[in-house]
């Protein structure tokens, strides 16, 4: 297997994409070509005391920043490494796109190089969601990909989660849950209300609604929403972790008493702030597209890059998108499930 | 001022709405009626030694409870203390109406019974939103009244909890924030974009768009957003709150040398998490109603009930509901400002 690495997207590039890569060569046994400018890859690959002939490189000149508008970017900057990364996936060259740079621009770019599998209306950004009681994350489908959804497009994101979850992740029958304003049946929008007759009627293991309340506590695998919702989700859930964190380091090294018990626990504190930091679970996929893009964290550490890239191989090696596609033929001559938008 | 409670709705009722009006009566000059089951009211008044004459009992046998279905129970549960409490309001034998009973009844009570402000398109259930930072808090509007909402909604939204964060709590010039899933102007759903520019061109001190990571932050003094979105912020806001909180102090209470640690602090901590329950901040209004309907949370306590009547006096005594009502018109006339719908 070829993974192409984006060396120059993301806040660290080129240093931890390079380290990360050279750190994760070690652990596999297959072949990562990193696309960008060649002599600051070298140069890198040089630092990390790399020597092997399984890591290398495709060049690119060009970058699309983080300020880039997503649509122009790919359309203009066709020498990027973002842009000849996606073409040599579609090419056949490669076998799964990693990048941690523009995640608009990679969403489009995926959309228009790789496009949409036959069947899918609208692709999706999934996004590694936290279980703050300490199990395995669960995936959040749409990440902000779309900000409006249709009700078809909630149950395609459920259906590509569940898939992307027990073949990449090895959790058997997912558990799918709709994010709602409440778990009873025939509560929310219009949109959720529809979602959850055709969530329920499909094959996945749909749990129901799951309201704000209980996203956080792990209670399903799959957690279904648009991609409005999933953006202030995600946001949200940072802020508040982030602001409890700071109250609580506050109040203990607030006052004299407090001192002393604050220099026994805060080895531990920081220990569990890590904790929320899952970076170990390698990066995010966008789902729906012909071919697995895993979108990593714009700030990523190696660590982070060496996680994505062992953790996203079974996102290629499993076939994910060609699972995809059949789930979607069968759907279509399943007349009880009617998946159409 | 009369003020009509009503004695019969929440988890707590009557034992803790009659406490915190007997605690409520020793500090304002008005009257309090609580509507309920006599016998039960006067029971609880003797409890707390009440001897006064402000506080007097509007006889209702029947309950809205938590299960009952909102419109059913409004249309048919005529005996009940919520409707026998909104029709006072209507009446005028009452100025304000504060129940800790069926949100989602309450909601449509108001909005039947009392009817909806002329101009305004969709009465809102506001909420007090913590500020994490330890600021004053935020009015969070809508919190769930309607699920889904048009641009002109949450114009009215902002401007209604303009409005009453003003004269209600006395901020001046309150800062309106707009959620959405992006800071810069021209992010979102067709309908934050569209509410974004009607919100702009207002005469509100409006701040823009307002991220999820931000909303815990206290950076606005009025979030707006749907019920929708308002319903999973507050409920995900008190999961992960919940959910950190819990990995702390289970932190800090494992192993031998943490023990010490732990008792030292255990007291601050408690008092930490205790400043996140806001009762002290009262009751959340029912905007855009012809009356001051204030919504108590279903599981408030004596203290919180005692709050909810002192802090909620302004809305009636300041005449909010005329304001809006002006602001309304003035809105009419103006042209450059367009709220229509």
């Amino acid at each position: 297997m070829r993974i192409i690495l984006d060396g120059m997207g993301g806040d660290n590039a080129p240093e931890e994409i390079v380290k990360g890569a050279v750190e994760a060569i070690e652990e596999i046994e297959h072949e990562i070509i990193i696309v960008g400018h060649p002599e600051l890859i070298e140069d890198e690959l040089r630092k990390n005391g790399y020597e092997g002939d399984r890591i290398s490189i495709e060049p690119a000149y060009d970058i699309i920043t983080m300020e880039d508008s997503p649509v122009k970017a790919i359309r203009r900057k066709t020498g990027s490494s973002m842009v000849i990364g996606l073409n040599m996936v579609k090419e056949g060259r490669g076998d799964m796109f990693v990048s941690a740079g523009n995640t608009g621009a990679l969403v489009v770019g995926a959309r228009m190089i790789l496009g949409r599998i036959r069947g899918i209306d609208r692709p999706a950004l999934a996004s590694i969601y936290p279980d703050l009681s300490g199990g395995h994350p669960g995936l959040l489908v749409d990440a902000g990909a779309s900000s409006e959804s249709k009700a078809g497009n909630l149950v395609e994101y459920g259906l590509m989660g569940s898939i992307f979850a027990d073949k990449v992740w090895g959790i058997r029958d997912p558990k799918v849950g709709l994010v709602n304003l409440g778990t009873e049946e025939g509560k929310g929008t219009s949109v959720t209300k529809d979602a959850y007759q055709r969530l329920k009627k499909s094959h996945l293991n749909f749990i129901g609604n799951v309201e704000g309340r209980e996203v956080p506590n792990g209670v399903c695998d799959v957690i279904v929403c648009d991609g409005f919702t999933g953006n202030v989700i995600l946001k949200l859930t940072e802020g508040v972790a982030m602001s409890v964190f700071k109250q609580v380091k506050n109040t203990i090294t607030t006052g004299m008493k407090n001192k002393i018990g604050a220099l026994l626990i805060k080895k531990d504190l920081y220990a569990l702030k890590e904790s929320f930091d899952y970076e170990e679970y390698g990066g995010a996929p966008v789902l729906g597209v012909n071919g697995p893009v895993i979108k990593m964290h714009g700030s990523s550490s190696a660590k982070a890059v060496r996680s994505a890239i062992i953790k996203g191989i079974p996102y290629a090696r499993e076939n994910v998108v060609d699972i995809i596609r059949q789930e979607l033929l069968k759907i279509e001559e399943d007349d009880d499930a009617d998946y159409s938008i």
